[in-house]
């Protein structure tokens, strides 16, 4: 866990608090020195993560099919020996069966083309609470099945596009696809997710320039930091009449 | 959306309802005749889906890289044709960078070993309920943090393994790992999870050969249909002292 100092709102009042916030690494397993996958997960248990990784990809079959296992715990890295002579097997195995998921998904391209985001947008709190509302009231699978993550894209006026799918990433790709397709300006739009906040949401956000990020949901360490890096609001944990906003809180407005 | 007739258990009561349960499909991207990645989705909003994740995937640059998109809705397939010339770049870009995430994740492989789980594991309902008032008190990480998911494998003694990450797949992958590195036997175990139960969910439950999955979050309706083919009993939404079964109930003792 990471303590980031985060604007709290609540109502009409403000105030600094600290907040701890999941941490989020790059771990990755490597097989024989080749890389074979990298996993965005929390930096405990990193061997079980490993070995379990491994089983239930169908990668092995039982414990005994690892000959070698050493963990970096710093720079989260796996290095595994599997008694398997047919290591290509193994990769080619991964990879058409779908390779991985919750994957390291932003390239070094994305990592360079970070830079802060200039945008004069302003948004008073008070309308994300009442965007927040809307928002609820739009999900229609999530109340029939309890099961179903949404975002959306908004303006300071409300909601334009709103989508529903069993993955936040999904839902997330609809609505910027919707966007894209209706040729939608980003640069006064905000997106909101009912998912947790991790860096590779936020560099979605950032692809398409876009100010603000609201979740009901909490961000990662990784997340936090890439924001205040790229001056992107990011607001977490948007309930009822409050909101914890982790950078750039100069885009939320409190007196309306 | 699809109904199920599921049991519903409230403390020592129980009833079978109708309860809605998400859909989730398999939706393949082909670019130029050739399967880009496998989207495991709720099948609304196909085509929206298909240019945001080929636009947050960084494989296109503007809606107009798309010359022709054409949606199949009802085996879940887009063919797509890109205005650039180089296809092969754009498949070795997204497999160079992590190759999506939330994708198909079972092979053909596990769909050929499917078949039905003989156990006589039984559980009371009662047990369940107790199980899951320490699963979240066990869940330290989320109550500082509001961000992790929590796994766990338990017998009908108590909790074995408990693991929490920033996501669901890697909790349980992090039991899992850790009940193989101890030689744990999965045949009287129950696998707890914070997360929902889709289908690659089941399927690693499946690989252990456990009897019993249980949630306090919803599943998806493939999840659900996998788990009565396969005779696995799922428990959903597991709260307080109520819970659904989805499937294979009589591994459920209601008197205790």
């Amino acid at each position: 866990m990471e303590t980031f100092k985060v604007l709290k709102i609540k109502g009409g009042s403000q105030e600094i608090i600290d907040d701890f916030v999941i941490e989020e690494v790059p771990f990755t397993i490597n097989i024989g020195r080749k890389e074979l996958v990298t996993l965005l997960c929390t930096p405990s248990d990193l061997k079980d993560l490993a070995i379990g990784f491994l089983f239930t990809s169908a990668l092995i079959k039982k414990i005994k099919d690892i000959k070698k296992i050493v963990i970096n715990q710093e720079q989260w890295v796996a290095d595994i020996d599997l008694a398997a002579a047919d290591i290509d097997l193994v990769f080619k195995r991964l990879y058409t069966s779908g390779c991985g998921r919750g994957i390291l998904f932003y390239s070094a391209q994305d990592l360079l083309n970070r830079g802060k985001l200039t945008s004069d947008f302003k948004i008073p709190s008070a309308k994300i609470i009442s965007l927040m509302v809307e928002f609820q009231r739009m999900s229609e699978v999530y109340h029939k099945t309890g099961g179903a993550h949404s975002a959306a894209i908004a303006d300071s006026k409300g909601i334009i596009v709103f989508k529903e799918d069993i993955g936040r990433h999904n839902a997330i790709d609809k609505v910027i696809g919707r966007s894209l397709a209706e040729s939608l300006d980003f640069k006064d739009k905000i997106l909101i997710t009912s998912g947790r906040i991790s860096s590779e949401v936020l560099l979605k956000v950032q692809k398409c320039r876009m100010p603000v990020i609201v979740s009901k949901s909490a961000p990662t360490n990784q997340a936090v930091k890439l924001a205040r890096e790229m001056a992107i609001t990011l607001v977490g944990f948007a309930r009822g009449d409050r909101m914890n906003v982790y950078s750039t809180e100069e885009r939320i407005k409190l007196d309306v």
